[in-house]
């Protein structure tokens, strides 16, 4: 349970996520916040790397209820801080290999990772250490970009590519797939064309303005089925007005609240692994995007199964 | 009446409220602008003692008519800044204490109040003046949160509990108490629960998501009936990318076209003070913050009793 | 063809528009994005003579091809970036010579200009350069203010005068102008009289707040009919929250998905010019501002005759 | 006096400088600390128009006595805040002509002006005011740059020229004219050579690196005589790690404490009239450059004829 | 021993001072670091309680061995972060009572106390334990500010009186009490009368300026001869162009080069406790000012007594 | 020759470095100034990938003589901007392939290229391609930090390790190699140990503290003899106050002054080619960096052989 700041200052104490207690393994946790500090394989704007640190500082302002949908999560799941992936920030594919190793050990527990990033890279590994025990999984995924591309300056690995890594290694059941936010200018013609012809749902901004995502999501939910499934949230997904701390912004996207829509609307799904991605400290001059993503990873705690509500 | 930007250029002269004449008491007046400069009562980012002087810096931009209502209010009422009441910034109770004993004499004169914060405890002492003027007052309490906490850290004087302590004292009539915009994560799993135990409207932010809050103003305007009331509009009632200048933001607030419309929904009230609390310029990195305080005081103004429309 | 990201590293050359070959003339150019980085008829927060540059340099992140309306401009017309008009900093006056006799050579080739700004006075001196080869223009013009001004602080020009000039020079189709976005506080009770009796169509941000504003452009097309009109956007029209970076802001604006509905809804229009003023990059802390601007300005290029469709 | 800060919290009260008392007019005062807040005579980045607003948010800091020299002003001279001129931000001829104009008025009762810029092109018609009054005068100038051009962009007047147009009109003793800091890379290979044909003393920074300015001030004493003289202080003498808010800055520049010894080195001159110039805020991201300002500016009232000293 | 950040890349992992491990109490250890998040002892810009925090973000960039001096700390001491002290903040004489409880339990164990502020108040309660297991200490002051004055705003407590109240009660051992650094304006003409009345050594920036330290520290080495003494490091005591981030900054102050020689010149003497106070990150924009606080703090550790050399 | 601002104002015009004109090959230049916008060897806080698009925008304050030496480079030697190396972003390895090919390219046209750095992992590659023409080279290499890691996070390859790989290869004649503003805390008890073994010449900041350099750069033109010679310079070699720009920053370096003693010691040397590495503009608040960089870089090409003095 975090500790109240009606009794220890929010100033106060060594930051970890909520100020929840940090151990060294995920043995005997339901569910861990950790953080992978790695930007470099962003295309943009770097700075993702500090992105953990950012967002644990942020998160003070995070209590341990959630008002808006009555969500005990601490009553329900142990869960630690469990700190950072040790990555090599000078060699992306080395990263990757340390990534997927970390989860292997996560997730041999049993253990969901609520991860901070980072840029989007990092799923990949992720998703190939999950899938391996899991199996192909459903996915939301929330973004401004499909990160879909096949290559980058030639590189295989980077921020754009991850999910089509993921679908010609099978990690992903394509019917099961949702992207949600997609937008601004494109490299071809049609943007989306490849993702919608792995089978994936594509929603884009577009789609989103100025509309409440409730009956959205309720199709989602449908779509999910009760597979195992993987919520990726790349913050850029949001509108920079609201986000501006991240590498690749991209003008007229989701509204916060359409945000806390999307994540609540995972509730009931079979949620096995969140990440939380792209959060450039060095953009975010007033800590809004920050807190915006700690309080994104906080609901997504409370959407896992087995929380209890009020 | 202020001077037209048309021929004194924006960036000329002393900044008071709008450029409006200083005196030092609210003497003639039928409304004052007065600054409290104040933070020691914040629990997490401080620098609301600044407000005042930063909403005066950005009300340059605020002209002397109501674009929108066609209120004139300097062709209606005698209007100043009467400056700040000295605190003292190393001692909450002794700040209060000068607070309420200044707000004596506001009331006194039968000048209406319109008051910059500083952080939100100073509303306490400020009801208690004018409750010992008025009587039990109605309010509409604009904020991310209900303020209603018993103690912080075991102090029962704080920016989180001064209606807490209003109702106590019973400076409010709390059948006529909106409190809109809460939301956020909370300390129990129904925070908003003592609020409508008082017999509080409590209207969270999720309520009026996407929406216009005419049709809400029309009800609380039948809740508020003849008496008097008062309008405390704390900043992170918005949504911080609109209004990032504050210590304890939210995500996936208000925004300023629903403030808008709060405000002006109180044309009719029985308005007899005001104040914007909680500005921190340090967070307030474009001065959006402030220009959002300046208009929504000047929008105050501009629903007072007496107010000619065109 | 601007460089795709994926072969050229976004931070990689020589910041032009959208990293667009740069020519000294609009020869042999369809369309040319050029800059006026002039800020001295600036009222309030002066800036935006460095718009041009900071504009370019968020340029990269905008692609070649529109994703949500398929245009695919660099396959329909020859687009360049023909640099900066040669301003004079010390003199209002002489740079609207200069910028008047530069745009009087743009448009004798029959090259449509996409101007950045530089502040709101310089769509005066593009005006008379566009009627004289023109005739009276139809104009769509998006903004927080009418910017229709007869004098300030007794000059005839600044960036509250452009439409008023125009207006007295017969450079504009009174009936074919549209103002949206115009809000917040005015000189005087009713602030919009002066635009409603030229015929112009006002349409307030109030009448916009959450809505889409595609009918709107249906009506505004009619307006607009076959006859040539321009196409000039404060980007102080839109809300200071995604477009901080200008120097008059006024709270309660467009969204950027309102700003995309009106100039993807000027298509079929018979557009010969546009601009984009008033970023000040000073204030515009997080780079959206620009961000905002480049897009906007690559939408208003997908919009011209000819452009092709997927 | 300036109210204590141990009796007034910082914070509190409207900000005029030093907090002095606001008034009018000149009139019965031995010094007056004035604003000048225009920047369109700037070559480079704009905003020195609220620098004056800045400086005196910032000098809530200075107290009343001189802990360095034991000079004790407030007690020795009548001093007051006499506010802005209102310039004309849209024409500098036209703000000339009404600086010139007031300055008039103030020397005229004998009043010693203490000028916060704005930029440097205010001191040409501050010169022609003075000059009026005591003939040819005596000048301290600190400064990068000599400001001695001819023409900038065509224009005779800007804040490069200030000093040709003042030699070239006999404002200047050009004997008793000392110019401290000048630096940084020229438009010709001998920058200076002007300057030393009209036979001012010109020492450059890098004369200065690193050494005690108290030696040279006591041949600028020799040099300035019994005559009146002027102190114009550019703030981008000063290094621009010290100063960073200002509009053309330059590296390797003067040290605060050799501008202190500088400003301290001119007691015992006659001098008439002072101004600190060129702080532009947007660039002033922590407020020492405005803090800085404001020291310099209280120096400079210590130095006035008159001030007793412990 | 900290982690090197050639084996554990330097974004990775929970922030604590230099990350080290951290625990619970002082138990084991020879000296500890620890942080005291409280500001509201502040008389103008608020922000100190973010210090340690701030401090332990940029004590990544400091390293295991002292480069300067041959000291290697971790293999002569036991060293942890053992977190923050529990303030209130919204009471400064509870907060003092906390410090004073808490850091009796330190120093009982013999572990000697390096604290990260917070505002100066905290060095008050710190000294009232100190002294009670010591007796009247020594102290090494460096600040801007003599930190004497009776009471500020009427209150006793605050971050201009810890040292009056630590001679009244006798915590300090006068004679060998060195202030370094004093300056700017003052309250009276002569600033720094009282603390020369105690016996004081003082030491004013001025008599620093541009000059080595390390010959007054001999003679301050044989001022504090071989009692207990501690070392209280007020960031405002260096320029504040290089630690702009704090809350009452004044030009003209010390080098970081003078710091280092300053802390260095404390080798030999019978160090007991440390602080480094009054850094304030919301204006440290660049981060440097943590950045010299971590550096400042570490090179503290490196002069305790039986600190091995190289 | 770059324009001059007397007549194209500073604001206007496509940013290349100093405004000289663009061309894509080195052909018939004499020197060229160069961008490798890389920073993925970065081991703290990236963004030096964005140093040469900001160093190219401050360079507008930079004219064509050096007043301060009276060189006039651009009348000796046939100069331009030829743009950046398209380095992948992704991909260290390729990254360095790209450089060292590119630079074989340059250094093979007897062009002497001026390069902006980018993180200093660059070094490696660009030493690569000179010594292939040049033999082993002499080097002044000016930083915090010696660059002599062996490996970093396992990594051969990275900003702390080009100055061994460079020894290792043979590309450096280390009796003509001299390392200046080393200083900070270390991994080992003597930092410095390895570079002394090469023979290199360790000159410690604090041997610089205070003091001129221009007696230190005779020795050191001695030391280089008639070779030639490569000036590398980390901005990090400069006190972080002054160039708060960077990812590694080390409180107590060089200053401006004693940066140009440096540079301007090289005339006369046979310097074949030049770098100024590590400027990241994210950290870069008010712009002095790029500054500065642009300033040193000009002080580089204007001790190019052949260049022509006043």
């Amino acid at each position: 349970m975090p500790k109240r700041a009606q009794e220890v200052a929010r100033p106060v104490g060594i930051c970890s996520m909520m100020k929840l207690p940090v151990q060294d393994s995920p043995q005997g946790l339901d569910a861990a916040f950790l953080g992978i500090p790695l930007d470099i394989g962003t295309s943009n704007r770097p700075g993702a790397r500090f992105g953990p640190r950012h967002i644990r500082g942020e998160s003070v302002m995070v209590r341990a209820y959630n008002g808006g949908t009555g969500a005990s999560p601490f009553e329900s799941l142990m869960v630690a801080d469990i700190g950072d992936v040790n990555v090599n920030v000078f060699d992306l594919k080395d990263s990757c290999d340390r990534i997927r190793a970390y989860f292997k050990k996560v997730v041999s527990t049993g253990c969901v990772p609520l991860t901070m990033g980072g840029d989007h890279t990092i799923t990949y590994p992720i998703l190939q250490a999950m899938a391996e025990k899991y199996g192909p999984m459903g996915l939301v995924h929330v973004d401004a970009h499909a990160d879909t591309a096949d290559t980058m300056l030639g590189s295989k690995i980077g921020h754009g590519t991850p999910f089509r890594r993921a679908v010609e290694e099978g990690l992903l059941d394509c019917k099961r797939v949702a992207q949600i936010g997609l937008r601004g200018s494109t490299y071809d013609p049609e943007g989306y064309a490849w993702s919608r012809e792995q089978g994936f749902r594509v929603v884009t901004a577009q789609e989103c303005w100025l509309r409440s995502l409730v009956p959205l999501m309720e199709e989602v939910k449908q779509q999910m089925g009760d597979g195992p499934m993987y919520i990726s949230f790349d913050i850029d997904g949001i509108d920079p007005a609201f986000a501006p701390g991240t590498g690749t912004p991209e003008i007229a996207g989701l509204y916060p609240s359409q945000a806390l829509e999307i994540i609540r609307g995972c509730r009931g799904m079979k949620v096995v692994g969140c990440d939380l991605v792209e959060v450039a400290p060095q953009y975010d001059t007033t800590g809004n995007t920050a807190l915006t993503a700690a309080n994104l990873l906080f609901e997504m705690l409370c959407v896992l199964p087995n929380v209890k509500y009020a």
